[in-house]
């Protein structure tokens, strides 16, 4: 994978010679994104793109070449491969469509291809795919602009949407590898490849179907213990198992079984595309969950009783808490309050202000010994006029002290956007959209996985 | 419910004499929002209040008043209810806590004001609410802030978290009823009185416990055949019931009975709180879904492929497409490309731009006669550079005809707050932040709700 995530030399095949905003050209976003290795473009029909002279074919080079983009059509590559043989290029990356996840020609050129792939020791990705991302080094095949972040998130999809609208799937990108229609490279050597990868700490899969299931699974079940693995899968019914043959021309395979496999790997199962940033954004700032045991501090008890509606779908429960605990909180509180778990703080807030009732309830509840984990629900104000019932700055200040517990938030009001900013910024507690995902989220901390 | 919602007088019982930011004064909040009707405050511990000559007991008044609201410690609640009674008072909002939510004395004291309630024919809102918001005459009991904004919501919840934290739950009220404890007006009065107020069409509710299940049940069938129903419904486990008796001190009831009497009601019943908001606008802003049958427009594979699995999970279906919408595609798309349904139009879209090929593709499958709804997964580009990948002009160009079929939208690329603006624009394509939420959403649609 080294050849195809840190190349040195590029030769980029059947390169387009259009160029500018719309015309999706790879060398130009490739130099823009700030690949600083040699690029070699090769096109029959053009003398210079962007200024850098073109080769009318790949055995002209003359140079080492660590890896080859192809952007030709299907009826071509075959050839083009060939050529790649020749020049002794052992990293090939076709971007393509056109092929097992279309027609029976396409299909019978991807064979023919992974032929002469394994015949010469070329490995493959693709056909199909953006090919690969790497922030760390400024690299990317992909002809759609990406954004740049060096993320600790290993990224391994079948589709480019996950490239291009990484906001909506996994929030941030680190390294990624496109596998498209997965004729060579798949996902072992690509989980591989980032579990032997110190620079990403979590890694997110989209995956439609799965060859080689047996090895893919017994390293998963390796890997999980190292890194926390969060997967995506697609084409769960019967229709979109057909629809899968005809995107990337892979079998989807059950979905049940593939659930439960891949559970008891200790892979984190998501069941929607919503969750993939949550659970990343849950897994890069938080500790594990070493219990099962939640306290709820909230303002309101509608709020308290829907989160415990959650956490139990979750399989989460309520803790109970400790004497001591529930004294601190009662000595705030008027004295017909009944207290328990949810904690509800709100007849506290109004006597003694939001910052001093929440920071003493969560201080108190996180050195319960009962407790593992924490849901706090609290308001998210219009600054500054009521800047008091913002408690960000003195929960924030609570999470100094070395509690190890995670600590996960739910706001609500006129300003979530900005306060739920104020809650992430010393990166400890985190904020999620609804209590559904605040409870979910709290779930995959658990540390058996 | 008519002297609660409009009332031209109203005595603040209890009122604070504190006033002005984190005061949380009643008066003061009233005004604000714009109450132009006569205000009495009653406090026997202050001569004026913000202005307003006070008075040390209702019965020193002597005007008409329609509603009285009470926010007094729980031991004074009985004899000011006497007084209200004596004052000929027959509307009364019970704010504060300690009631059926709190102890066993808390719970006497309730059951004692439902019976002087009754006696002197006198009705109740509350306790434990923060009573009523009429934002079609600026009006509201709340004493904390809320946003006015005259929507066709009809809001009715047992907790004040759903008017102050409106953004979060409803998305917006055009009235709203806080049922808090329910000793005496319950669901079925406040389901009643939206049924038949011209300003509300889409009734939401938050409910804890039921009482008067069947009358309710029987209203509800009725009403959503005129207006639709939506309904999350909490504390579904055993905790969170016990938590609901130190809440609202109602009975929560069996969670899968509610469920299923509630469904067969006609009502949409809501799995989780995040997703009221959606089903408000999507309820708001688009047409019924006459059948099931769904075409998906998509610029992904791997995306089409994921609403299939939502869609499914939901009871929709992919429809067949018929061979003139195929046709008209396929003449934009490589000879290569297997057409079907889903509908990826990449290859169009790189062939003859995103305006072309979307809005062919919209207005051909809106065309067929075997699709009844649609979801068009489209791109969300930076604005300017990359303009000629906004597709919400040329789709709302398509909207103007009358084909009176719902279109959702679930958009991805780095700019979806500004494109999602623009394709609801004119509140015919809604735009949902994920494929699962887009799924449900035409699913709540069918025409048989």
């Amino acid at each position: 994978m080294k050849k195809f995530m840190e190349p040195e030399s590029i030769a980029l095949v059947g390169l387009s010679r259009k160029t500018g905003s719309g015309s999706y050209n790879i060398m130009e976003n490739m130099i823009r994104f700030g690949y600083k290795g040699k690029i070699y473009p090769v096109n029959p029909n053009a003398q210079v793109i962007l200024g850098k002279r073109t080769f009318s074919n790949i055995s002209e080079i003359r140079e080492d070449i660590d890896l080859a983009v192809i952007s030709a059509p299907r009826e071509d590559t075959v050839n083009i491969l060939r050529d790649c043989a020749h020049a002794n290029i052992s990293a090939v990356i076709i971007v393509n469509q056109g092929f097992s996840d279309a027609d029976s020609k396409g299909k019978a050129i991807q064979q023919e291809i992974k032929d002469i792939g394994k015949k010469h020791g070329i490995r493959i990705l693709g056909p199909n795919t953006l090919g690969v991302l790497n922030n760390y080094n400024n690299f990317t095949t992909s002809f759609m602009p990406l954004t740049n972040e060096r993320s600790s998130v290993g990224l391994i999809c079948q589709s480019g949407i996950f490239f291009v609208g990484a906001q909506e799937f996994s929030g941030s990108i680190g390294k990624g590898i496109d596998l498209g229609n997965a004729c060579d490279i798949g996902f072992y050597e690509a989980l591989k490849y980032f579990r032997e990868d110190p620079d990403i700490k979590i890694i997110a899969i989209h995956m439609e179907g799965l060859n080689e299931g047996a090895k893919f699974l017994s390293l998963a079940s390796e890997v999980t213990k190292e890194k926390p693995v969060i997967l995506l899968k697609t084409a769960g019914t019967e229709t979109s198992m057909k629809s899968a043959m005809s995107h990337t021309g892979t079998m989807a395979g059950n979905f049940q079984v593939h659930r439960a496999a891949l559970n008891h790997a200790g892979v984190i199962f998501l069941e929607e595309d919503g969750q993939m940033k949550y659970a990343v954004k849950t897994l890069s700032n938080m500790p594990a969950l070493e219990g099962d045991n939640i306290a709820v501090i909230t303002f309101s008890g509608a709020a308290g009783i829907m989160v415990t509606d959650a956490l139990e779908k979750y399989g989460l429960k309520l803790s109970t808490l400790c004497h001591n605990t529930i004294n601190k909180i009662a000595k705030l509180s008027p004295d017909w309050m009944p207290l328990g778990n949810p904690l509800d703080i709100w007849p506290a807030v109004m006597k003694h202000g939001a910052a001093k009732a929440y920071s003493t309830a969560l201080e108190t509840v996180l050195s319960d010994s009962q407790v593992d984990g924490v849901v706090c629900i609290a308001i998210a104000p219009a600054l500054p006029d009521f800047s008091f019932l913002d408690v960000s700055g003195s929960l924030n200040m609570v999470m100094k002290k070395p509690f190890n517990k995670p600590v996960v938030a739910w706001l609500y009001g006129p300003n979530t956007e900005e306060i739920s900013k104020k809650f992430e910024s010393e990166n400890k507690i985190m904020t999620y959209p609804t209590l559904e995902t605040a409870a979910w989220s709290l779930s995959i901390l658990r540390s058996s996985y």
